[in-house]
């Protein structure tokens, strides 16, 4: 089932809807032009993990497009009712959703909605995944000069990750790294890239350089967050298809599946590992409770 | 007003349902990730104009997309009714659109919007409009080499389209020209290129290569189909920036706003023809009607 929460200034704590029917306007923006922005963090137990980052992640996406949208508070309340009002769970996925509103009503159409995730996610950290690189068709350096493609905001916009994964599988592979058209590494549709070397003791984890056009990934900065404490050195690509197939371990990380261990990449087999999955798991995991 | 009629099997000609109260699902693919196509056509007197150029590339969006769609002729007798349901009004919007639907569904999510046209495309069309080049970030041979990023269909991903418009008034002007990250001019947000040069007696009309990774413009396409026989001369691109600076006149082309003449391209102003445009303009309604 799906609880559905609208933010609504006349409920101080949401308004709780039926999902089962029909409750967004034909002609809302979100739904004629993708024009919006979301959020997807995972609850345990009742509790969002890391909803600080994500409220900030989703306000930045919002200044990046110029929407004026409800403030970090009301997103908390509205999140616990969703959370409260689904039947308990051990995980729950709270997606925030927000809308540029109906056409010429000049304000935005704000919702929770809160479900039981998927069994992909669980299936695909425990057995890993084969990815595809694929071209992301922009270079390294557009992000900046180019603020209008809105490389930064998580948008609603998401028609090409959706068409990048369904060409994945049609290819048998299970997700997409996308690639730069100056050949860096990037991101992928719903994920971060993570990569692990350990050389003479040396332990790194790598991902891509921010400025590169990337989306800041939430799940990869809680896991920064602890892991240097935990004796790993940090850093920010530039990243190449060549530093996948040369790393110990390349994971995808996202809020709902974790640390996705990537087992292949263009068919080529590379290395996994159990060991250095669950210590990273653990961090994370860690680093989203802080 | 809007009308709305959603295409449904148990309902020949389609389901009419209230505009004003909620018609769309919370989780539909359309509102929850722009994944969804769309068409938006012009019906004069009741009659919409060059229905079957925009089916079939209603239907060559979806084909990009994968997804399965109703047939035309469901299409036709939808827009009919919303055409018939809305007060008479000389000019009408039909707006198609079809998501990918509920998640888990399965079943596409396809209704028919008519209203009436802002007055924006007509006073644009009149008073002319002054336009940006921004880059697009793609260069003018991905379109072939990454179907993944869906450049011959027309997504309701626009949130880049509408972020590029919203740039472009700010920095006060009224519509964008992309350009490729190689240089060729490409497309406006929500219309089509086209230029207009006279030399030593001969016309000729350009607009974009396909090949580019542009739309196909239905307008262009009505406009190409009569102009041969009004003595113009036809050419496809490529175009760059200063092809346009060097035209006679250069137009947005849109099934809306029909033909807008740009009168300035980054500041810098360009030759408009009230001559041209309304030759062409009747070019275009009498390509529209056949």
């Amino acid at each position: 089932m799906t609880v559905l929460v609208f933010l609504d200034p006349a409920y101080e704590n949401g308004r709780v809807a039926d999902a089962s029917k029909p409750q967004l306007m034909a002609t809302d923006q979100g739904a004629t032009r993708g024009d919006g922005i979301f959020e997807s963090m995972l609850a345990v137990d009742g509790t969002p993990r890391k909803i600080s980052a994500h409220l900030a992640r989703l306000a930045a996406s919002a200044e990046t497009m110029d929407l004026v949208i409800p403030p970090a508070d009301a997103w908390e309340r509205a999140a616990a009712t969703a959370i409260a009002e689904h039947p308990p769970a051990r995980e729950l996925v709270a997606k925030l959703l927000v809308t540029r509103g109906v056409e010429g009503a000049g304000s935005p159409t704000a919702w929770v909605q809160a479900s039981v995730p998927g069994p992909s996610g669980r299936r695909q950290r425990e057995s890993g995944i084969d990815v595809l690189l694929l071209d992301r068709g922009y270079d390294s350096t557009v992000a900046e000069r180019a603020p209008w493609l809105l490389l930064g905001a998580k948008t609603l916009s998401y028609a090409v990750n959706m068409a990048a994964l369904r060409y994945a599988r049609k290819h048998g592979a299970d997700d997409v790294i996308f690639t730069s058209s100056d050949g860096l590494v990037l991101e992928g549709p719903t994920s971060t890239v993570l990569t692990a070397t350990v050389r003479e003791g040396t332990r790194t984890l790598t991902t891509p350089l921010l400025e590169s056009g990337v989306l800041p990934g939430t799940s990869q900065g809680a896991l920064f967050s602890t892991a240097a404490d935990a004796g790993w050195q940090l850093g920010y690509g530039p990243l190449v298809p060549q530093d996948l197939f040369g790393a110990d371990a390349v994971w995808l990380v996202s809020s709902i599946r974790l640390m996705a261990p990537v087992r292949s990449i263009d068919g080529r087999k590379i290395p996994v590992s159990r060991e250095l999955t669950d210590e990273l798991t653990e961090l994370l995991v860690k680093g989203s409770r802080e």
